[in-house]
């Protein structure tokens, strides 16, 4: 879709710290993260809502695969799934967390400033990548 | 497992707003919803997390259809899949929205009265069944 931010980011126009590629999927650090390692999931094609995705099941799978590695590049305890739509293209929040679930709010808060820098960014995305 | 508060949901030993059933998963109204039609999906079998569900996809393939027709039956204009964990049997939240998800918080805030009544939960759980 024209004008679409992350219609531009898959296809390189836009700069985004890239974890995950495969045919169907394209993962990416959120810029805005509510934890370090937060990252996306994109389909390459464009659709509006998470359900809109036809390969719904695979897209959570290939999720879980990159949720996993998130985990494991920045030792998180658990790890967090959602989805929101403020972006118009699908996409699957991935949030890995190290509070205590049981009091946990259902959303992460940071304890510690929120801006990340550019190379901050570049390193959280080189540890997944490797975790994967 | 013993003392887990959706395993005994699922047992039948204790009650629950059955709003989906098959051979792996089950579906209930939260009974401390965000939204009227909140609903959770549990793999039958005790998992901690949902990403330790064997059938991570299929669990969310059947998340999908539910938040359809939960979608469908409060007439909500968009629904939200997240996850988190504070009761340790895996569980995804389908919550139902109608506020402009451009500006809309993560996560849903009632503009009413939180508490439903057992006939309003019912309801709800009636309508939802029937759209499936």
């Amino acid at each position: 879709m024209d004008n679409c931010v992350f219609c531009k980011v898959i296809k390189g126009e836009l700069p985004s710290n890239k974890v995950y590629e495969d045919e169907l999927f394209f993962g990416i650090l959120d810029i805005n993260p509510v934890a370090r390692g937060h990252a996306l999931l994109l389909p390459k094609i464009h659709y509006r809502w998470t359900y809109d995705v036809p390969q719904f099941g695979q897209y959570f799978e290939t999720a879980r695969k990159l949720g996993l590695a998130v985990q494991k590049a920045v030792g998180a305890t658990w790890v967090q799934f959602f989805t929101h739509g403020q972006v118009p293209h699908a996409h699957i929040h991935i949030t890995p967390r190290s509070d205590d679930v049981t009091t946990a709010p259902f959303l992460a808060k940071w304890e510690e400033p929120k801006q990340l820098m550019k190379r901050e960014f570049e390193e959280i995305a080189e540890k997944i990548r490797k975790a994967l």
